[in-house]
């Protein structure tokens, strides 16, 4: 395990049961991708302690990064904070420097119990501030706790990669026209003699598609992704080539 | 726990790595919205089979049904068959439906073995079929297997549904002219004190949405809902409703 990449807890009840579709994870998905960290596992769970406790430890003994989507708040179904806290086997604290902007927003009057819940975090925990962020990221060890409100979760997340190392991947497909069985004991060659080249094949059904299998190879290295792809399409019928894409 | 609900698995590198967008998830938790059935988790893993062995070990714990999407096919990536049946502890065999079918398939010509592993599956798997169905499902316990090509596990998805019993929930939203802090206490005690009816509460922060919170309460009960949602409604200042939505 290089322990590199990524994994994302998306947390809550209405993804789950439908009443809001999730955009968080589809937007993770892309944007780790065009920042070149892996993303390794990705888990929907409830609003539910003992869920979220769950998928965290799955979650962190498979990634190096955790991004949870969701929990964050004044209501009773926010629980992620506290999720995270006993996960790690600490105590829930009152942030000082989230204290503190909770002060400037609320200015001479008090602030509400309610309100004073978004201070709460992990004890340990740092903020990740930017230009463009009305309140910091809360982030304790490698998990980084972004709300499940799109627009701030857009935000949140921009801020998180901005942190983290990233080395783009390059990526080469070639369409064709013939059946996953029928190309099955090329890529199976492929995969054997080159196995950290990361070969994909995708069947579609669609017949405006104008192929039946699109197939990808991917590296880091764009020579290694040039070479085993130049030799996948030698290894098959020239006639079954519809098209080879360039890498990129 | 009643384990009456389902768990999703959606297997793929390219889900996860962004080279093609998941709408199987998707799908599924509109599906089993209508069909009454919650969905008690979804994990996104790779085609890796110690990845999907933990997962399904995870799903089984928590649901009664469990519903994979991808990993099946001819292709050296096709690993869930596998998968699930170390999972369960059974070998892989072939089963002689399957291989009925696609003798049938190729007609007088020998089947490939590529095409062959298709008919391969966990011991024990039995198939359900379906007039619109071209190849059945496999199924195995309360397991699931679909195919991740977004056609066809549509296709199966309603062959699956049709043999699950589901009760459809009852929803009811209210809209507020208020921040989430402010009604946090009316939600804490509407929760605690009806701990079966799930209330959620979701802010937006979309200027033109006419609203700040959306509050939503649901039940099996119709009238339970209607009970939950006017004391609800009755605990917050009238001038803070915009609208409140009929039951559905």
């Amino acid at each position: 395990v290089t322990r590199s990449g990524a994994s994302a807890l998306i947390i809550g009840n209405e993804v789950l049961s439908a009443k809001v579709k999730d955009s968080n994870g589809p937007l993770l998905i892309e944007r780790l991708r065009a920042r070149g960290i892996a993303l390794e596992l990705m888990l929907m769970v409830p609003d539910e302690v003992d869920a979220i406790v769950e998928a965290l430890v799955m979650a962190r003994a498979k990634s190096r990064w955790v991004v949870t989507s969701g929990g964050i708040g004044p209501t009773h179904d926010d629980v992620t904070v506290r999720a995270v806290a006993l996960a790690l086997n600490r105590r829930v604290v009152q942030h000082p420097q989230m204290l503190e902007l909770l002060r400037e927003a609320f200015g001479s009057t008090s602030i509400p119990a309610s309100a004073l819940r978004i201070a709460e975090a992990p004890e340990g925990s740092r903020l990740i501030g930017s230009p463009n962020l009305k309140y910091p990221v809360l982030a304790v060890d490698d998990i980084f706790l972004l709300p499940g409100v799109p627009e701030l979760f857009a935000l949140q997340l921009q801020a998180v990669l901005e942190t983290l190392p990233g080395e783009p991947v390059v990526s080469r497909a070639v369409f064709l026209d013939a059946f996953e069985h029928e190309i099955a004991p090329a890529l199976d060659a492929a995969a054997l003699s080159e196995p950290d080249v990361e070969i994909g094949s995708y069947p579609t059904f669609d017949p405006k598609a104008g192929y039946r299998v699109k197939v990808t190879v991917e590296h880091l290295s764009k020579e290694r992704v040039n070479a085993t792809m130049n030799r996948l399409v030698k290894s098959l019928p020239e006639s079954k080539v519809v098209r080879l894409e360039d890498e990129r």
